[in-house]
């Protein structure tokens, strides 16, 4: 019965030595479950949010290139929740501002080329947050759980990959990758529901239960690669998401927290405000 | 103090005769303006919005091609606040199944091509719901008001917009037209408002001040656009929007009954919902 504190959700930073294992995707770290708690938080970061962004907005329109972005990546199993999660965060932002991809099986065109390829296409802006639902990590997680690609393919994808990120983040980037850990079982109820719902039908895939079927290889997989590619400008986020809303407010925290630090003022007028009035004035 | 009614937002259309001169912007037909009555509208049209658009969207995956779309485009003067209507009805929806695209001053490279190259770009894809803030129809506006075209070209535009916004209909692309019209004095408001806010001066542009100055060549143009080009697939709404929160309370129910008579179903299953239940209870 804690109060949800900074470094509660600071705390869910992986980290080079991370082990899957020791995170419980049940579990709740300094919260308390109660509704009125959560409803006062999401209220509190959601205004945060909305003016965080608009500033981030504002100083991509007046620096435009010397301005920074947010790139939030979002990871996890089927049925995990990271479009509903983008979506309930992003709901507070300024759509102008914000771009959300979601990264299905790849087209002919896209395996064509370099698997960055059609990732790098959603550079975020100056000003920009993006969201990537899936991301440049299926190319070292389905693809390696399945053998599709080889482990030297798979080291190489790996240095490429932080080679992008930190290039990203050379640029003003800020990154948070995300992985919303859930447990078996919550998954089996999420696919459960998908069967018997009209309205959820169209979320079904019945190769979803193949895939769940390499559940242990999945984690492995996605444990090393946090281990590789955890980095200060790029760090993961494990959150314990088998409770969605408590990983909903922890992912909406760990987005204040990062635009926080990018210590944004309003951009400067480029004009003389009290000219300018006089001239509003004057006018017509 | 009436109720407001389907027909008093529908009423809104403009039509063939239309004349500008005959609305005022500071009017709000059918509605008393009591908060209360406000919010609960707000409300109801969220909840609909919400299930309208994910219904669409679930459309638009299981059908692919077949699925219909809907094209939302924004103008009005400058403050007329087209952006925050866009962010205020669109916060409801999924963010991966919407788009929203601002149209500035035309880049070089926009400008060695024809003015709807940059336009088509963001056809919606089926399922999709897509919002031009500001659009195609800037360039039989500003462009006309201060002659930077001839008369030629203008009705050659109109001819260009009228085949494009046909073609879209064909497509099964549901277009909605909204020009949200303001006084200049609701204008000028807003203008001296964004010199004296140190959280405004970035939307403050001093060429404001310039364009101003053609307010009623600009409604001119407004009136001979909306009705050259009101159609049945591509009609255009005026909404009084010197009260912008009736302004988007009337937005809102113009979405939502755009979006019901689509009259879609939830996509049906291309899976045995039974077996598959009992797919998953047996794995594992």
């Amino acid at each position: 019965m804690g109060k949800f504190k900074i470094h509660d959700a600071l705390g869910l930073r992986a980290g080079k030595n991370f082990r899957l294992a020791d995170v419980d995707p049940a579990v709740t770290p300094g919260f308390s479950g109660s509704k009125a708690d959560l409803a006062a938080r999401f209220a509190r970061y959601d205004e945060e949010l909305y003016e965080l962004q608009e500033r981030l907005f504002a100083n991509g329109r007046a620096h435009e290139d010397g301005a920074p972005s947010l790139l939030v990546v979002l990871q996890g199993m089927d049925t995990s929740g990271k479009g509903g999660a983008i979506r309930n965060v992003f709901s507070v932002f300024d759509p102008q501002g914000t771009k959300t991809v979601g990264f299905g099986k790849p087209t002919d065109e896209e395996l064509a080329h370099d698997f960055l390829w059609r990732i790098r296409k959603h550079d975020p802006r100056p000003g920009q947050i993006v969201a990537f639902d899936r991301s440049h990590y299926e190319d070292v997680l389905i693809q390696r759980v399945h053998k599709w690609v080889d482990e030297d393919e798979v080291d190489r994808r790996f240095a490429a990959i932080r080679d992008y990120e930190q290039e990203l983040a050379g640029r003003s980037v800020k990154i948070l990758k995300i992985f919303l850990h859930i447990s078996p079982q919550f998954q089996k109820e999420n696919l459960l529901e998908r069967t018997e719902r009209e309205d959820k039908y169209w979320k079904y895939d019945p190769s979803d239960i193949e895939e769940r079927g390499y559940w242990d290889e999945y984690m492995a997989a996605y444990e090393d690669a946090i281990r590789r590619t955890d980095e200060i400008w790029a760090p993961w986020y494990v959150l314990p998401t088998d409770n969605k809303k408590y990983a909903r407010m922890a992912l909406k925290f760990l987005m204040v927290d990062a635009l926080r630090h990018l210590e944004l003022s309003w951009p400067a007028p480029d004009f003389d405000p009290e000219q300018e009035r006089q001239r509003i004035l004057d006018a017509e």
